[in-house]
């Protein structure tokens, strides 16, 4: 044992008694398990896992690397920076140095004897270069597109993952319930989500929020009070706010917020990767009434679609019921966005990346199963007024759901 | 003119009152026409603009859509979401919406009269998927790679960019000012990274860095202390921190910083999408005197490099000098990182991303030109002990350089 081997066993112990939660080998085996059936169905016989989120998936690692998943046989871990770290960090056995992507071919050959014939990529994010570079690398090799076997495995949560998640919907909790101590007139919106923002990251909230896309970005700090709340920007969000500039178009800005105006607090938190997705209202002041009414019309819509999460329940269906129930209510025209810009989906799958299987959406037919999470979030935007809503992460359980983003569902009003 | 223009054009006057600059119509005019030189060269006829950096670089909105660059003829700006305030930030003036990338052909032959013969994309980060469809809609047209050319405009800032970048680091500067009375004994890493974050967002600050990658992240919270100063990571950094869990393995971490330490704290700034980078030394009570002495070594190979700063100076050759001075002060084994693990490069370019033109790197050889913008960062870890170092981002000015990140560079001891 050298040096350095010493210095990272002393180090993930010590990290253990920071908070840190490392993949059980048992937890990558399943997971595997359920990637090679996938694999098997479309013939691929091996599968080169590039993307951080995907790797840390299936090795427990997001160090610098890629793994390569054979159909039988054992994974081969390959890292350029930092080997040692990787070695104690993932449960996978296998795990090389390597410096250059040009040792892919060479090093998968003296892992399995062979290259493979049919070799699965995520096509859905990886650039054009370095599929061009590996074609090169595999010159006699057809590729084929994993990431849809990718999805549908991760689509599925573990008790692991759900108990991260939980963390993630406890840190959050905590925010808004110190939110009410921070939240003063006068502040600037972006001042507001700063602190709940540093608030979070006190607790392990890990700040950045991963969306699996070239240009949109996620983010904590989603806070629009009265006149930004009504603006719509990039998003596929019912509302995307002022934002700071041009070049950042979203979430919280400058603007001062005023008593009774509706604050919308859409706060994400991030435990261990696994994302948690919750929106509160706020206000300094009583809200105005027609917010208030919102509000309440916002939970009754959330409370009809939670009544009728199960496994089998269509996904589609459940956001078609919604837009009749909105009309009832009195909000056709502003219920997930105003007129000609409303949004067609009341829920988005949620884990590791904000943009999982399932969507409840127009077009996603398709039943919930056991151990999906997903966040829904019914809103009403009112344009050059404001915009109110709320939202939950949750689980679908063997026969019903579990929320996982348990604070209170009042206004919080300071 | 109907409600909705009557709305952005209200807000966009709002928003300039609150702090917002919009791209002039006579910049994305420059601009452009650097890039239809580069097009020019490699014969590419008309060039789609995708990725959201390269975007607001050459339209000044970041909307969620796509931009055509004809080598003759007017940019056509296509428009998803959300069109009205596309058209309120865009000096471009042909701005059209679309609903699916299917009308894309036909949004650019009805602008231009025929579709390009040869189409230029951003083949370093468009994904394979995309690459795919786009053939499908051009299939007579043959595709190059227009990420050399957009790379080789954007790495000579104007003016207006350099002012954008100064006001980056102008709030980095009162974020270090602020730091002072922020930083108590007792504080975890990254309660004191999230309350930094918090008064940099007061300021301005978009709390996203960008870089360009599909697998690299940046974040603001670089903040080590003692022992987590000497861990590398994932990046290529000299050190990564410890981070939060192996899902985020760099940065700021739960560890309480004590007395003496060396606390790196390594913070980026952006405003309107342009960063600046930079890293100072803190310290409860006086910072250990092996510390000490490296920060003052770190100093003397930042002012060296600053020094021979000026147009024409060879970027490879900046770094190949840095590493004997290094050893000649005594910092051999620990310049860059820690054995084995030093990085082989002491500046980056910096713009609207953290990893542009031009890089003070082995295998750089290249000048430096007016307009470049870069960061310097020597850095010394010691393994198990921490870490010390100094950054700042310059410009290349007509015959030397100037600092945009103008915060003191003593050791900040509370």
């Amino acid at each position: 044992m050298d040096h350095k081997d010493w210095v990272w066993q002393e180090l993930r112990k010590w990290s253990v008694s920071l908070g840190f939660r490392y993949t059980p080998l048992e937890e990558v085996e399943n997971r595997l398990t359920r990637v090679r059936t996938g694999m098997e169905k479309q013939g691929i016989e091996g599968l080169l896992v590039i993307q951080k989120m995907n790797l840390y998936y299936l090795s427990g690692t997001t160090q610098d690397g890629l793994l390569f998943v054979p159909l039988d046989g054992k994974p081969l871990l390959m890292i350029k920076r930092e080997l040692e770290r990787a070695r104690a960090e993932s449960p996978v056995k296998d795990v090389v140095p390597f410096k250059s992507s040009r040792e892919i071919p060479s090093l998968v050959q003296s892992h399995c004897g062979k290259v493979p014939s049919v070799l699965g990529l995520e096509l859905d994010v990886l650039p054009v270069r370095d599929y061009f570079r590996f074609q090169g690398f595999f010159p006699d090799t057809q590729f084929k597109d994993a990431s849809p076997i990718l999805g549908e495995v991760r689509k599925i949560k573990s008790l692991f993952e759900i108990d991260l998640m939980r963390k993630a919907g406890a840190i959050g909790m905590k925010v808004y319930q110190e939110a009410k101590e921070i939240l003063k007139e006068g502040m600037t919106e972006i001042e507001f989500g700063g602190l709940l923002e540093a608030a979070a990251k006190k607790y392990g909230h890990e700040g950045l929020l991963r969306v699996r896309s070239l240009n949109y970005e996620a983010y904590t700090w989603h806070i629009l009070s009265g006149l930004t709340g009504g603006i719509v920007s990039q998003s596929d969000s019912p509302m995307g706010g002022l934002g700071l500039s041009p070049a950042f178009p979203v979430g919280a800005s400058l603007k001062v917020m005023k008593a009774r105006e509706p604050i919308l607090v859409d706060f994400g938190t991030c435990f261990h990767g696994y994302q948690a997705d919750e929106t509160r209202m706020f206000s300094i002041g009583k809200m105005d009434q027609k917010f208030v009414d919102a509000y309440e019309a916002c939970k009754k819509i959330h409370d009809a679609i939670l009544e009728e999460i199960q496994p089998g329940a269509n996904c589609e269906t459940l956001f078609l019921k919604t837009v009749p129930l909105a009309e009832k209510l009195g909000y056709k025209d502003s219920f997930l966005g105003p007129p000609l810009l409303q949004t067609r989906f009341i829920g988005h799958g949620i884990g590791l990346e904000l943009n999982e299987l399932p969507f409840l959406a127009q077009g996603q037919s398709y039943p919930l199963e056991e151990g999906m999470t997903f966040a829904v979030e019914p809103k009403i935007v009112f344009p050059g007024e404001g915009s109110v809503g709320i939202e939950n992460t949750v689980m679908v359980t063997k026969d019903g759901y579990e929320i996982l983003t348990p604070a209170g569902q009042e206004i919080f009003q300071v």
